[in-house]
């Protein structure tokens, strides 16, 4: 069973206090809720207690707050609060949540945003801008400590109090060591500093960083898998020449693992990328998306009606081959899918690289042709065992049965293999291969297979039923 | 195009120190490889040579290097290393790993390994062991340090230095404050007691952790879903009775979300889940997987030759309706696939709850009406205007054109709404609606889609080709 968000329960005792006007008692609760949980259940209150609660907030919950809400929740707000509340609020937001919101805000907004924050804060902001929306410095933070190799354990651990005095929630795990023009020359955990003898110098105790450094122009979902493979809590990000720019921290890589699984997973399923959640998407743009998939799909389909018209002739002579058709069509589609399935992921996680395509070929080729035994048997033993009591598949039951699961055998181990290999080639070829995904892997099966089928009905029949 | 894994420009170098039995210059060059990297090469030297350079590794890296090696190759370390060597290591491994081996290994190994542990670790490892491998519990770490409310920052900055002497590279964001019993009472940052004034007693700069403590008992997958929703490096796992059991820290967590993706797109790619790389699964332990799924679809998809068996006799006469059987259930299939693919996501993410069902009936049963009637008005078209040209669909194409029409705005609008409620109602039996996967609802819409089709086709065909 899934449980209530935590917020539903104090949603009552809100919607009580705001009505007794008790805002001291509400001040109170609201500090005792997880911003999060306050972002999710805002949007269940009026717009205007939603600016109510807000300013009860206080600014650095408000900062937190606001993070979490949606775009159009969160463009309200700057329309409607006044500008005192509104230029800390923008002053204190991530840098790529300000981005975010100067990309996709009307121009009306991103005027009033630009006037009402700091000059220093802009130019930082329109510096991560120029960065591509999918590349890890449109996500990076450029709230960070530098320290330089000078500086000893305990001026260093003076630095970082005094930044955690102004920014009381950062995450802070790593403080990084800059040299000149600001080049990065390593990083110092705090724990690192906190074990240090006081007098050391910061050269003496920091690691270089040279493996674990993000570019900013590196492809955000890559820059998730080094924190993954690597287990990091945070990562510099640096330009071309080893600048460091900004840094990454591990919970909007968390989100950029979910958003990049939910992706595959809905490729997989065959939709177009839903990039808000379900009930929030607008029922024409989740049709569209659908609609062109199913489309597409469509499409690719009708040249099944092509693939059996060829053999109108043979089919009218023997129906009982129509009997079989979505079985064998499923079978190859089943079994495309599965391997695709396993390859897509495989390679997502680097497992299998294109050098590898052989030893896939080979290995599919084998799993293939086993899978395609194992149904061809079933399929055999189906129709020849029913034979001996009904007669549903005629006088040449053996010849059917025989047809069946040899086109089986070969449909599967197609299936397989294009399956298998066709994510690999595309992969090859510069496209995504969660595009191959399995209902175009089905739909390609689905018209040879048919082809398939009747070519072994063709030869297997001729002289009994054709 | 896949990038090398770093270790591969290593691999070169080390073996020619190895040969060349410069020891000392290759200890250095080891010390300067990431030990994910190293755990990742190891597999590529003979084992005698894995050995030498597990030993050159020194005592904190092999701890670090042993955590991310396969139990196969775990199990090849405890059996060939000497005592000396083993005894610091498996005092040294975090608890969850100690229990995995304890769990997995075969009962000599464990033998050995009780000998050569401490009995208090032994006790910590056993505790564990007696959670299910899919609790948090079994995950939990149990080297964590805990304050009590009367000490001060300072003297908590004190304990912190000492346990970041003994273990260097653990991982230590919060520290966790305990009453009596061991009960927890709260939680403070590492940043938090570095910013405060040192005489400050922990009960007044703690914060409670009232909503974010893991239960012992509670998924993993919950657990990593609570990290991801409020942003956790780490936190604390209590018993019943909210004492503290161990904690959890975000770079496990990472791999769990990681893990629970994969499963969930192999289960939607109709496979049995694979818990290793794809090279490394046994080919017949992986055609048993595969196998079992693709027979499990296979005897589903049989009902589809029973399907078509009712309607042989009017095939006979309406050959051409044969044409489209793969069109119609394909659009069945993958419209019930996309809907179970966006549904069993937004479970996932907890967009949609039980309660929703009704809402997500609403939805899916308009968009089911909007896309049938796009694939609908397709095959209309395709038959209707090809008919002006070619005769291959018979003097009533304008009947043929119609049925298809139809019967495909029946079947999406079925497979729609199966595939949106299925997940829904199997959630609700308790099962793990990913096991309702694209595969098993396109098998379902398939025999239902074909029985809509020839029924449609028997409405309005009579007294026309029937």
């Amino acid at each position: 069973m899934p449980e209530p968000h935590p917020i539903e329960i104090f949603i009552p005792e809100i919607r009580m206090l705001i009505q007794n006007k008790q805002f001291d008692e509400l001040r109170n609760l609201l500090s005792e809720i997880n911003p999060i949980d306050i972002a999710d259940g805002l949007s269940r209150f009026p717009q205007e207690q939603q600016l109510l609660i807000f300013k009860l907030l206080g600014s650095v919950r408000s900062i937190e707050v606001f993070e979490e809400l949606d775009m159009s929740e969160q463009q309200y707000l700057i329309q409607h609060l006044e500008d005192q509340t509104i230029a800390p609020l923008l002053e204190g937001i991530p840098t790529d949540v300000a981005a975010k919101l100067f990309k996709k805000l009307p121009e009306r907004f991103v005027k009033k945003m630009t006037i009402l924050m700091k000059k220093e804060k802009i130019e930082v902001v329109q510096n991560v801008l120029e960065y591509p929306a999918k590349s890890a410095g449109a996500l990076m933070q450029t709230e960070y400590i530098v320290l330089t190799v000078d500086m000893t354990a305990r001026s260093s651990i003076e630095r970082l109090q005094a930044s955690l005095r102004v920014r009381k929630n950062m995450l802070i795990h790593t403080l990084y060591v800059i040299g000149n023009n600001g080049k990065l020359l390593g990083g110092i955990t705090v724990n690192t500093l906190i074990a240090a003898p006081p007098d050391i110098k910061v050269r003496d105790i920091m690691s270089p960083v040279s493996l674990l450094k993000i570019s900013a122009k590196m492809d955000k979902e890559d820059a998730a898998k080094v924190f993954s493979r690597y287990k990091l809590i945070s990562a510099p990000v640096v330009d071309e020449e080893n600048r460091l720019m900004g840094i990454l921290t591990v919970d909007d890589m968390v989100e950029v693992i979910q958003n990049a699984d939910t992706e595959d997973i809905q490729r997989f399923g065959g939709v177009e990328v839903l990039d808000e959640p379900y009930f929030k998407v607008p029922f024409f743009k989740m049709i569209q998306k659908r609609g062109t998939w199913l489309s597409v799909l469509f499409i690719g389909e009708m040249l099944t009606a092509t693939a059996i018209g060829f053999f109108e002739k043979e089919i009218a002579k023997a129906v009982v081959l129509v009997l079989f058709i979505p079985l064998i069509i499923s079978s190859g589609g089943n079994s495309g899918s599965q391997a695709a399935t396993l390859v897509v992921r495989a390679m997502a996680l680097k497992e299998i690289s294109f050098g590898d395509w052989w030893r896939v070929l080979r290995r599919e080729f084998a799993s293939g042709l086993v899978l395609g035994s194992i149904l061809g048997a079933f399929g055999f033993l189906r129709i020849f065992l029913w034979s001996q009591f009904t007669n549903v598949y005629g006088p040449h039951y053996f010849f059917v049965a025989l047809t069946v699961s040899i086109a089986l055998l070969f449909v599967v181990l197609w299936g397989t293999l294009s399956g298998s290999l066709l994510p690999i080639v595309l992969r090859r070829l510069g496209v995504d291969p969660a595009v191959a995904s399995a209902p175009f892997v089905a739909t390609l099966v689905d018209v040879t297979g048919l082809i398939i089928y009747f070519s072994v009905g063709l030869f297997l029949l001729q002289g009994t039923l054709l």
